[in-house]
């Protein structure tokens, strides 16, 4: 019987947060996975072995690809605009790599998932590195959207991002412990057989795993 | 040059809203209109006849009836559901005919329209009669999604509904001022030849009109 909504790209985050919310929690997520016309959808196949592999029963994937006009300005998604180096973006409050207002729509999207399915918790893996650049995985953008969650009459859904203090280190860590399989997760922008290595989100996560001190199991070029 | 985004359905309050912001206030809004499975999208050919009305350079319709699962919940979507006569919703917080977080979802893609855009205003016709059905069109509502949207670090988007505080007569009082062509909007919620006249919103439109004291122009059965 599902008792909330989980939010699973297939990238690290969300992949271990799934692990977190089914072994360590007990708690029987409906899993959801959005399309949006990102450059590659790469992730979605191991969102797809990661819900099997937790043995989640319902998962909806969602193709938006139609949103692309939405979201032209972003370097994720538009052919015109260059995924930037780390080094690029350093200090940058709102990175070329943003999705306008994409978390807002993911989470809206995943709360009428959770009314239709009546249960008000929605998961996503918002983490406290990501507060550099984005605006909307912070703490406080978490507690105002609760606060307008509150007022629906029926089904007050809360959104629940429970590494939103963790540091990406911290989520291997946690991944380790549960026994997440890291081969089956990906983070890079581009979508080449191997990690690039250089864009933001592979730093991030190659940072992550020398402080844990492991390697990552997945292939760079 | 496109200043702001507004939502227009094809009914009358978004309607005359469009009319207002283009000729009352001057402005020029880049308008978007949403399909999301309703039983019928007959509103959705008004709207297009209204933004050519009034000269709107720009109109994107989005189809988003993939959407359907999410809003199973709805006697607007599913085919399980049927539409409830205005007397059976009288005093119901939520009637059957609400859409699962329909207006964050719709608010969170015009914004992200409007962001890429790098206009910094989304406008959508809430207006006070809908306060007893619907919470997410309160001016509570407003208040508090304006303060998550404040946060963004390079567009913080305003959502206006100028309209929050007005009742359905004063819309249309307004709406004639500004020679709104009434036979050119849909409000009911089947999608018959002629509008059925006791749906909420049909009941709601012709309440309005005897109010105003003139005969609404859309034929009823």
């Amino acid at each position: 019987m599902v008792d909330s909504v989980a939010i699973v790209s297939g990238g690290m985050d969300s992949v271990t947060l799934l692990h977190y919310l089914v072994k360590r929690e007990k708690r029987h997520p409906a899993v959801i996975t959005f399309v949006y016309g990102q450059k590659h959808d790469k992730e979605v196949e191991f969102a797809r072995a990661q819900v099997e592999a937790v043995g989640c029963e319902a998962h909806l994937v969602l193709d938006l690809s139609l949103l692309r006009p939405l979201f032209a300005s972003s370097a994720l998604v538009s052919e015109q605009i260059a995924v930037p180096d780390i080094v690029d973006v350093m200090g940058d409050p709102q990175p070329p790599t943003y999705v306008p207002n994409r978390n807002m729509i993911f989470l809206a999207l995943a709360v009428a998932f959770a009314e239709t399915h009546g249960v008000s918790e929605v998961f996503y893996g918002a983490q406290r590195h990501d507060i550099y650049g984005y605006w909307d995985t912070t703490p406080q953008f978490l507690e105002r959207l609760n606060q307008v969650y509150a007022l629906n009459r029926k089904t007050p859904v809360q959104i629940k991002a429970p590494f939103v203090q963790y540091s990406k280190a911290d989520i291997v860590r946690l991944g380790l412990e549960l026994g997440v399989d890291y081969a089956q997760t990906w983070s890079c922008y581009e979508g080449q057989e191997a990690a690039c290595g250089h864009c933001p989100t592979c730093a991030e996560r190659l940072q992550a795993f020398a402080e844990v001190g492991i390697p990552d199991p997945l292939p760079y070029q």
